[in-house]
């Protein structure tokens, strides 16, 4: 078979550079460019050590110009952008006769009205809402796989959904109980020059943000609401925890049935999902054993005492919150094996 | 005014260091004695080298047998002790004159049937229920000012009490819908050989553990069904995450009353209160704020699109979770100031 | 004794952070003012939200103005400043009849020529070297007692000095021979937005910086060279550690003398010295002992096989290596006792 | 091609992990069997939850018992034992037609004598060590091809000595003259259920150990003294800093030659090598850019005021220090590409 090939645009950041760590080692994927508009001109081990000598890592970051895109042969490009500018860019790759995996929240809303109240900014391309598909592979598998324009999920909302998708589709909690507690390490906020960020600020240090209404909450709330057939309205509690990366998510919901019941559900949904591992009644899924992987780990238990059901959840932020993710559904949508490049631990 | 000679039981752990450390630096203070089975014979500074050549540090670690604690003319004894190991030492302090400020779960649940339920075993010293008091001050002084037992509150419980009791005493939140998500520091689980409390094992780590049961659900439980005049169970969310210390708790309850109902509870509960800061509508605590002080950090915020009040509290488990809230206690027994060799940051 | 009007120029870095935290609990010091051109208008509490609450933390950074800093009645001010910008207002300071403690390197070096070599600019106050002393307080004790602007000494080069002059006056090694590696937590290259200083750029990070004419050379070298009574070059080679604070440093020299001379020397240089603490042949410093006071604490061994002597210390670079040497040097100056306001572990 | 099976004694630990991490994703290796005393009978995804649901980890961990890993077929074995264990179940194998990768220290030393003075105990196979082939292959690479005993370099050792032989050999700087001071992550002192290895002795501290004479000097010395041609001695201080894994190592020595000529041996001893990467004169390792790799990166500075030659190198102590290395020691052995299942980053 031969590789695709394939461009990785905005490839300066955390989000960036795990593409780049996945795909050079991608045995059906040629990386035929990378741009930054930040480091163009730089070889991509200048700005990233960790690729120097590696096989296919020998290329300078370019201007993220889509001509320049496309006449490189590129068959499908990545997107690592902002929010706002991603949508531009897809468009032009589109137009193109590119693929293009989405890794902003550009195409994840399908309600330009929702995305203007949570970003702020009219919909850049409401055009193209249409023809975009949420790309959480494990839940939209099959649309995605015929898709050109795929927006890869969000890390905390990845996080969140794929517990309580199947338990929402099986009416087992009450959606109007759902509680979202997230912790991040701090690659989620972006490899930027800004004082919060700074090892001595984040170090011995945990804290909220975001709250309430953190932008995340406009892509968990649709997909959940697809999944209970109703609107679903959560509170999400996003926090910052002294690691670089990782999340863990513990969910509560009462619960509507019993305890088999939702380990039916869960094994119904993902008994053979390559990337869901289900630690099954009483696991405690822990970020250091995904770090670096495409797994979602997911343990859940039963407070009776209170009626509720806590799912806990535990992903790399940048791998199937990201990178990892966003790779997933490329080889859904180029009729790859779906796990094509992500085996490693 | 005299300084009031004092013992320390059970000091080579993380608690007693940090009793060491406050109590060599209170104006108030005669450290006479420092007791520590698995250290007897060694010097104070030997286990911990920060004290070393410290004014009162040049002691040594002495075995707790309680007359030779008695005969060191000591006053006050704080126990930093094992549940089930604290009761019976402080039987027979009490019995030889001291006054005792319990560190452990021994005497803080009033009910000896809870007690058993959550620690499974007997309660050790049923007869000595009735005089212990709850250690919160600012819920309790009152009763803490009288009494020569005061069992202080452990560190998830008043991360947790605190931000609730103002708003469920004026009814302000509906109490069957309490989420306490809690993400502490490694200290928390003490100074032990443990293979996952290594630093590899914690080190780019999240995860929940205890639940759905954890231990403090007791104490936090009778504490707050105190408050809200009615029984009240919650749910509990422990986490560990890699810092060495600090306490982040984010609650969530519906709210029936208005955000400024709840801003005038809490004011009207803490106003005064030395050691609480209400960060107001809004705010985010942080504990890298707190640590090494006996300061708790508040702040809340409405999720007005799902009714619910978020309310986030920041503390240093080993400070106002731990040692700082059991000076703060013998300050009150002893009717020395509140604050009292509290206020370095 | 009546409080001694002070203030502290440029405080919203590391180093003025650890400043106010000690000047607030300071017993003899009344902080009137504290100047931040970034932050100037907000209130200190704002900045730096763990001193909120705290007495006399009520007070917003005011602009660096000479004549206001004046108007307040300051006795004495400190200068977080950077190099260059140092001297400026420490002349107008003088001026107007305050005595100075400056953190900077401007006042450091005797000779302009030498400044000029590692700083990179003329030497922006030559005139007032004259009566500037070095505020290295264990060596200058005497000198620094009458200044009226002392220049403190560098986080790096306490941690080298202090272990390596008593022997060099004894002539106890060879000084052509001297290497000293340290280590430093992140703090120590400021509060600055920076990538190479986020977070995930220094977690889980060790990297070598700096060499081989890293500018702190030029005062360790100054200071080598009095105590040998020659010029002394060495190699310094610092490294950046994934930790918020703290500096350890390991010296090797060849050693002419006996390990019991070495003892002797550092005995006879430092038995009274408050804040040295001498492990004694075959100890080994830990950074996290000292963090937050102004303990160096020092130990050598012995390498007998290539007849080398080691020396280890460890040091805050913030404390001991900044702020608190500082107020050392000010509790000398105003002839109070050395360890007045640092004896908080 | 066929896979090669082969199994992993003593695979618990961090080395162990690591060894597994590595070989479950070769494409020339069939894991046979992994054993470890302590976990026997436990599964490999228990144990390190990781590797759960990843191919050919669906593994019980096995007694490390010689006739049962001989019966599984296995052609090689790779030892992560302690020193002192490996010698006697490496004989067993050896005798039973397996080739052996040994990771611990008991045939790196030639001289049973050195290994006494050093390991405090007599050589457990002194008749094996004629054949046992000292396992750094950028040195070594013929005799390992031939080998059938293979003893791993040490991690600190590899960071000492890749960067020192060929200027030794060169006699490009005075082996009289030698420092090596190292920073490891915590993971380098094993994961064992120790006090000085919890996530809060180590977090914010950095600290030397191991000095004057730790063990590794042993083997350091035999290969640089190989290298040079004469007796070598050299002071090695080692200190542990807050990180979980990589070595960051900075040596000095006196320079005999140019930076030109050292530039020149350098490239012409690792030109081709697949794991070195010369960052060149003025280049500064960091060791989170081969956390996980089997590179080794190196830097060298000229200090011309003191005549001294700085050298910097970083590893994955588990990676090219420890696991990466025995797997490059493997394929040497098989006669695979040198790089065979070392290509991920």
């Amino acid at each position: 078979m031969n590789r695709i090939p394939t461009a990785v645009v905005g490839a300066s950041g955390y989000t960036g550079q795990e593409l780049l760590r996945i795909l050079l080692a991608h045995p059906l994927v040629d990386l035929v460019t990378a741009t930054s508009r930040a480091a163009a001109g730089r070889w991509l081990s200048d700005a990233f050590p960790r690729f120097s000598g590696l096989p296919g890592a020998d290329l300078p970051f370019s201007d993220p110009d889509p001509d320049a895109i496309a006449a490189t042969g590129a068959k499908a490009a990545f997107l690592a952008l902002p929010h706002g500018v991603a949508a531009e860019i897809a468009r032009a790759l589109l137009k193109r006769g590119l693929r293009v995996v989405d890794l902003s929240a550009d195409f994840r809303i399908h309600d330009p009205a929702v995305y203007e109240e949570f970003y702020g900014l009219a919909h850049p391309a409401p055009d193209l809402l249409g023809q975009a598909v949420f790309g959480l592979a494990e839940i939209h598998a099959e649309e995605i796989r015929g898709a050109n324009l795929v927006a890869s999920a969000g890390c905390y909302p990845t996080s969140i959904l794929l517990p309580l998708i199947p338990l929402l589709r099986e009416r087992l909690i009450d959606p109007t109980t759902i509680v979202a507690h997230s912790m991040s390490g701090v690659s989620g906020a972006g490899r930027k020059a800004s004082i919060p960020l700074l090892y001595c600020e984040c170090n011995e240090s945990v804290r909220g943000y975001g709250m309430p209404k953190h932008r995340h909450l406009s892509e968990i709330e649709q997909e959940l609401s697809l999944a209970a057939d109703e609107t679903v309205r959560i509170s999400f509690l996003p926090h910052l925890v002294p690691a670089t990366a990782g999340i863990a998510t513990t969910t509560t919901a009462t619960l509507n049935g019993s305890l088999m019941e939702v380990e039916a559900a869960l094994e119904y949904a993902y008994g053979k999902a390559p990337f869901v591992r289900l630690l099954g009644p009483g696991g405690f899924p822990d970020t250091k054993n995904v770090l670096r992987t495409n797994f979602i780990d997911i343990g859940w238990h039963h407070d009776e005492r209170t009626g509720r059901l806590l799912l806990l959840s535990a992903e790399d932020n940048l791998g199937k919150g990201a990178a990892g993710q966003a790779v997933q559904n490329f080889n859904l949508m180029f009729g790859l094996f779906e796990s094509s490049g992500l085996q490693s631990v």
